[in-house]
């Protein structure tokens, strides 16, 4: 048995929501221990979450700094650390462990500026440590499978791309009410210049580039915010186009009532096409051009070889959200972390969200991903 | 009893699509008799088509000039035709039989031009004459339902309407060999300057209007023509922007493998969103902001008045496109036609397709849909 | 053009269901005229319902034994009736038409005892004439091409046949509320010894012979009356064993709540399984062994020879019930009727009716179905 | 925090599939630590699985009697063990732990006869130990929201129950081929009297008697062995007569292609209907009578208690088949273990089986489970 990587954690205290999340998905397969965290911006907050997830004393810290300077003293210090904090903190954080040689798991967007997202490629370049972003929708098997088919050009040259994230908690003006996801997700000095956007256009995007192979080259965006008074988008429609000439549309939306995670793909070439939608993970629609559809199943018949990998339990036996998300913990433990969506892709995403303010600025005007 | 209505028709002769359609709709509830057609310009395949369908030969027409002189001359002439040619020669067949005072049900897009389409209207309006457009989907009793539930405020004010209509017919260049219904689609001497646009995009624009009340104020549009060699857009990405500030996307397409016939409308308003889809039409999804999702159903509990007039059997035993269609020409003969898209929705349709046309020729700028 | 055949109606007066539907889909190709109709037992009733339906006043009979003998005396006489009052008066009524040399359409169950429909056998048999009953669900163009796939063996030899029919309109005691349709279905003089059972069950029992080509051999079967009061089954379990050893199970309800007319049949052999549920008619799975499964579509590529017989539109414009049921009236029209259910397969559905009240008399007892 | 429970398992060594099910479950949510284990009857295998997995050798055992011996007279041994082994072991193994005052999760059937579940009853009701039977489909959140509507009156009397279990794994003779999950699983050595049966079936009955709270009176089964040369049924027809007069079907297959693990329940009563499905585990259908069926949501609202406590992430994000498993081990970690199936459960899962081959063996007769 290899022994379980040393994991640290920041951000993630009592009542987040991610942290834990992040924390299930890197137990599931046994190959992390978490052992010390920087969990809460919350001297007392930190301390108390620490104790309930057991770990030593020692190496509860009061902040991410802290924590850096001790771990990397340590010989049994942390190898990895995830950064679960909200946007506006990634990148300082990112670096305090990149620097220290410390590898990096972290949240997207990766950070809440471009050059900051440039600086964290630079440094990964430098150090070649590992960098992995959580862009966790690239875990779910039938996922890897449908980009593992386009690669194979089972659906010939892409024409059309259709991506959308859509959900409808924020349909009222919920960062009003307390309600702590809300808050910060809404506020440009923690999530950034995208709300929507960022918060679930950004896994649109990469999803829709993880599928295809194919990089949008530039973007028509129209913003809005919806709700009175709220401080970001909170619905996002765009015209894409990719670089080798095929377009798409991009929708996501926090105020659609009725959908709760709505993220769905669907991609068309010259000889079939593909639909996914993460609602109902473990099945994808194929449908061959003059051919009736086949449904393709996790653990089912006539997969490639990535979906296996990616998959625990046999077919009919629904593997979900959670297990998807920790095939990304899996595969950077593995170091088999080709699939694992990389700094380059936080950068990639950085940069779209950019691009889409500044078209929505300029009244939907195209702009030009730069490479 | 009321006596049937004496129906014309001119195209629909032999191995046409939608000839076949209109008259098997017009007989379904018994209001139309058949009396006399210009079915074909081929003089052969018109008397032929004729006395297959059991028309007296002396109202078998070469031209639906001829036919129009004819018949308005007759005690027991037509009083209402059918128009179902290719969209080239509608402005002239309609004017032919206005003039005469001959009611008028006319196949989409209504015109190739919006000068023509502002011409019917014109003459519409100076006649007084019933002019139905045959956006035949606004005839599905849940769309009716979905549109009186927007009216009576269920949702709340709109803010997101999403709608599509795709298919994969012409994913190959199906134009090229020899099938009818490809040819003259994607010949713009025949079709006008909308390909996929004017074909089924303007069923889209159609259908969110209707159930909405919302005009599309603007539009940002980025046409493609996927298959080497085709004369017209295949597929069409489209943002919205309505008049009450509510902002939608239109996709269509005819080159998305896997889609038959693919017409989707999704409307989200403060209050609650709704789903359609054409191909399982008697279910409409309804989903209020804070509650479980509910399935209304043709046919079912919580409707309003519109869906069970325009139903004829039960819930659970299917209506489909062909009730739909005829509900149109149901409400006509009924002169209950209030919600029979009008001349008026007709010429929307066409400044519609010109705008689009427009605004990818100005690589997606936006061009506002003069009122 | 073939002149329509002259046709009769008895029952299907004002406020009838059945009626309505048989009309409108013996209309739906053009190949029929309502000429002549004993429409109601109140001869006040039968006036107004044929003045309604444009019939001649002196085709408009008060009794199906004068319309017999008038209609049969008159060169332009009906050639064809369709009975459709409530099951105690099909016999006689069959009988009447049939002894005049007049092809019968018959609602299902045929009769109320198993003597009766034997005696139809044989006078069909000595008649030659034409004898259709509606069991309509055959009339589904996915339903004949599940048969034409069973009988081309693309299943292997059958196994497992599951089918069901599920309704909930009788959940609370609809028949003492005056409601028309419940009423006689739930009395024992009108609707024979089957409630549910004969009402539905019997067309569950049709469409697995229909689609497998197997007769049911024995039968175990379990009534039910949930609804304190209620004067027959509203409930049927019943478990099967097919003529070559195949095992099934039919449940049947009419109190199920939130199914509307939940017909499905499900058949698996050793080759590969169909799945088809009637409220969305246009879908087919086929589910090959170690393969995916595909959904074959009504208009769409890999179908046989049945189905596109039986469709009107292209594949995504939903055809329902209403041209399902019109097959059966254009097969006889056609005379290309052999797929539409016999005077032998109306004697089959009798007699499984009566072995079904047999079994549960007897606890469940198995009972064997005499060929 | 509460420290891990001390967890050793028996069976599950390399190339199981349910042991390695039970340790990620264990794992989960970081209430468990492996310690122990009798991994494999094969003592190379044992040796080598319980390395990989990290145990510490002395604590790798060659016997699960060793296992209980030793791990009894450690001051840290286990708290709990898994037993993972065919079905014919697991009386033993459990009364070797459960002597030894450690208590047990098992896997389902129980055991292989009654007299030996009685057994265990009579041993946990005498010694007091926690004793959870792996009726993992129990774990689901929505199947727990199912049951507490049904507690909570919110169908009104219960009429009807549909269960079913389908698969498609041994439509071929697969034990032939060397596949070890198949060949013990149609032993009737090491599977017990029932195949299909007591695999998947026993999990349908408990699924139906969890949800509903009624205990099946008795049943009446027609069992199948459709391929040659199967040595257990492959196919189980069953109706069910519950204690509080509602009736049911039970439909368990292996040889129904196209079904991959086809858990389905479906609840009628007076007030409403349920449906669930255990291949998308996150919807429940709810039917009120006379209103449009809603689609409640894990996570979403309108839930009771034991929903949201048996969930981790919030709507929309899919939870599947190993949360819910783990949802079992952490009741039981939490001692909040009311809605884990108990020894009891176990024993009426294996007096089901028992009764349903009594029964087919008399041609299906009725047989009475006794209380």
């Amino acid at each position: 048995m290899v022994p379980p990587l040393r994991l640290g954690m920041v951000g993630g205290g009592r009542g987040a929501f991610i942290g834990g999340v992040h924390r299930l998905c890197a137990r599931m397969d046994g190959q992390y221990d978490l052992v010390a965290g920087a969990l809460s911006s919350d001297p007392q907050r930190a301390k108390e979450s620490g104790a309930e997830l057991g770990l030593a004393p020692d190496r509860v810290y009061k902040s991410f700094a802290e924590m850096a300077a001790a771990e990397a003293k340590r010989s049994d210090g942390v190898e990895v650390v995830s950064i679960v904090t909200p946007n506006d903190s990634h990148h300082a954080i990112a670096r305090a462990f990149l620097d220290r040689g410390i590898d990096v798991i972290c949240d997207k967007p990766m950070t809440t500026t471009v050059a900051d997202a440039l600086d964290l490629v630079q440094t990964v370049r430098r150090t070649g440590l590992v960098f992995g972003v959580t862009h966790n929708y690239t875990g779910y098997p039938m996922v890897r499978q449908a980009r593992e088919m386009v690669l194979a050009g089972e659906l010939g040259t892409i024409r059309v791309v259709q991506v959308e994230y859509v959900q409808d908690w924020l349909t009222t003006k919920l960062e009003d009410t307390g309600q702590k996801q809300a808050a910060w997700r809404v506020d440009p000095a923690r999530a950034g210049e995208g709300g929507c956007l960022g918060d679930i256009g950004t896994h649109a995007h990469n999803l829709a580039g993880f599928v295809t192979g194919l990089a949008v080259r530039e973007l028509a965006a129209d913003l809005s915010r919806f709700v009175p008074g709220r401080r970001l988008d909170d619905n996002v429609h765009m015209l894409l186009r990719f670089e080798n000439g095929a377009r798409g549309m991009l929708w996501s939306s926090q105020v659609a009532p009725g959908n709760e995670n709505g993220l769905r793909l669907r991609v068309y070439g010259e000889k079939a096409g593909l639909e996914w939608s993460q609602e109902h993970p473990n099945q994808l629609r194929f449908a061959p051009v003059g051919q009736p559809p086949r449904m393709l199943s996790r653990g089912g018949p006539n997969l490639g070889v990535d979906a296996p990998r990616a998959t625990r339990i046999p077919s009919g036996h629904p593997e979900g959200y959670l297990e998807a998300f920790a095939n990304l913990y899996r595969d950077l433990a593995e170091q088999a972390a080709l699939l694992v969506p990389t700094v380059e892709d936080g950068a990639e995403g950085v940069k779209f969200i950019h691009a889409a303010v500044e078209s929505s600025a300029k009244n939907g005007g195209w702009v030009v991903l730069a490479p």
